[in-house]
């Protein structure tokens, strides 16, 4: 983690804003970028020249590592704005950290926490027009890291790039999900990278996924690799059950993500008195709760769409619908998390991040 | 696998050649590359604009998804020249065919079979100076796929790049490997990619390998991820064991890449009467053997190498080294494989395939 000491962020900036061009209304998340970039190098064993700069392309060798071998993570996380125009991170700490875990794992160089917030939020505030009031608008913040040294020989990169790109995204409802127990497909082995937010990881879901979408269902639920016996978590979410008034939601492990909306469920849960079951739940205990009725609700949590509702899985090509329920847990701690990531409510965690 | 009907490859030469500035006596695997390189878009369902063109930079978005998710897919394969001046590919469909299993693992568009020998062949002969006569130095071929559509969402892209480069290599003696069986790290899970030749796989590898490095030991071979009781492949080679005068390598599997020298190493050994069992072998099995003098050779096979010997191996914080043997099988596949890739021995299975 080292860097030259006395570093000075480089700065800069646009000519010409091109927030004017941009549909606010018309979002699809992810494509549109705000005016700057952050972006630092690694190289001869240091973080080197911080800078930010408009948001443009990478001028990028095809024997660059990353292409090849994939020797990439990333972080996502979110900048929501109040009614007075202040604008707040959720819990931002815990990305830095996760992203560095994340880096260790995949022979990546681990990057300086101090620097990290001071190019963060130095962006964000050049950037802040493009973020909208309104709950569920937010800026969409992903840092990642790119192996960028220009040699096909499959060995860790002695380069790297770490950067922060901003992308201004609206207020979804995804609708209510259907889901698929995975009974053959697998997203990580035990040993593996599934804890972390490798780039591999994704691509991998993606063909298992296609074919749960061709089924008319929109996400898969991943279970371990050895017996498929064990739900883990889904793509991009991790992934809690409610059996009667309990909730449930598998362990974090070398496989799966330990999610910082998980762990603020789990807190929020436990504040409020619900009890939560932190452990290996099977799929024979789901299909048999679904059976009897007990099971009320299956919900995702993640920073993109904070709670996603999930109202059926199949499972050996049975569907398993369930039913509307009133006192929804997956609803209640939707509001709750977004009350204090729009700072509607207060913030007994200390989560909020204040920027400008 | 769609692609516009009548399409042309369009060629643009480099004005100067940059071979004049190449120490052909020193170069570095993987960080030289010829002239010319091939590219060719997938854009609105087809793929479209296939190019020759002077080797170069690319111009990415810092949002383009292989960056993100690791949806890419690579290939590689080699080109010899023999003393007469004529320029061979070894066995270059298993490699196109393969690309396309891993394409389609990966949710990435196939790419035309037709079309991949036009280019190759095309761009081998524009650079065919690059490619110097003696036997082990050889043009390493990287054909590669890439996903290029600029969003940051975890779903695949729209939008792809093949490219083909091409570095030339020299022969080189690695040494004799000792090598760490893996006991708690893993390589790929069933029901995962690790059939495919997926960038993320190759990624994954790289901190256990270090951890192995700094041991002492050059690579890992790793075992099952459920029990880590089974022998499978290395990072970039599969792996034989000759325990008395029988061959043993895993079987292929959703886990094990199928190699095109392990392919080839069989059909030798089967032509040449020697026993070769594609069976699941035991860590036990290997140790006892390793004990009782049973184990005479370890190798692996892969393009880049050939062959490689392997000459110790670690487990469990025990060393076990093999002993010289006279008569090495692996010496003799080395020997007979070359020998055919070189044009100095008969091509019997017609694994040759001349370019020009
Ligand atoms: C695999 C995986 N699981 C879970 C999550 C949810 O994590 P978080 O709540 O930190 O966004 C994500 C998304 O970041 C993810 O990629
Ligand atoms: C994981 C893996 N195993 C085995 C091999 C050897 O395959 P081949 O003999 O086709 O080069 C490679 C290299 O291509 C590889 O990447």
């Amino acid at each position: 983690m080292s860097l030259t000491k006395d570093y000075t962020l480089n700065i800069e900036k646009i000519n010409t804003s091109r927030i004017g061009q941009v549909d606010f209304k018309n979002l699809v998340f992810g494509t549109t970028f705000t005016d700057h970039m952050f972006e630092c190098d690694y190289k001869n064993g240091a973080w080197q020249n911080p800078t930010i700069r408009p948001y443009g392309p990478l001028s990028i060798y095809p024997s660059s590592k990353v292409l090849h071998y994939g020797q990439a993570v990333f972080e996502g996380m979110k900048a929501y704005k109040d009614e007075k125009g202040s604008i707040f991170l959720f819990r931002p700490l815990e990305n830095l950290k996760r992203i560095n875990i994340s880096s260790k794992r995949l022979a990546i160089p681990e990057f300086p926490e101090e620097l990290f917030f001071e190019a963060l939020e130095t962006l964000l505030k050049m950037d802040k027009a493009w973020a909208q009031t309104g709950v569920g608008n937010s800026l969409y913040i992903r840092p990642f890291v790119i192996a960028n040294e220009n040699c096909v020989s499959a060995s860790p990169s002695n380069e790297y790039k770490f950067m922060i790109i901003i992308s201004p995204v609206s207020a979804y409802y995804s609708g209510e999900l259907k889901v698929v127990i995975a009974e053959q497909y697998s997203r990580s082995a035990d040993g593996g990278v599934g804890f972390a937010k490798a780039a591999g990881n994704y691509a991998a879901q993606f063909y298992p996924t296609n074919l749960a979408k061709e089924k008319g269902f929109q996400q898969v639920i991943w279970t371990d690799s050895n017996s498929h016996k064990y739900l883990e978590e889904a793509g991009t979410m991790n992934v809690f059950f409610r059996i009667n008034d309990t909730l449930i939601t598998a362990p974090t492990s070398d496989r799966i993500l330990d999610g910082v909306t998980r762990k603020s469920v789990i807190a929020l849960a436990e504040r409020d008195g619900i009890k939560v079951d932190v452990r290996k739940l099977t799929v024979t205990e789901l299909v048999e709760a679904a059976k009897d009725g007990s099971l009320k609700e299956i919900f995702g949590s993640g920073t993109a769409a904070v709670i996603s509702f999930v109202n059926g899985f199949s499972y050996k090509n049975t569907l398993y619908n369930l039913p509307k329920i009133e006192n929804s847990y997956a609803k209640r701690f939707k509001k709750e998390l977004m009350d204090i990531q729009y700072n509607l409510a207060a913030d007994p965690f200390e989560w909020r991040h204040k920027v400008v």
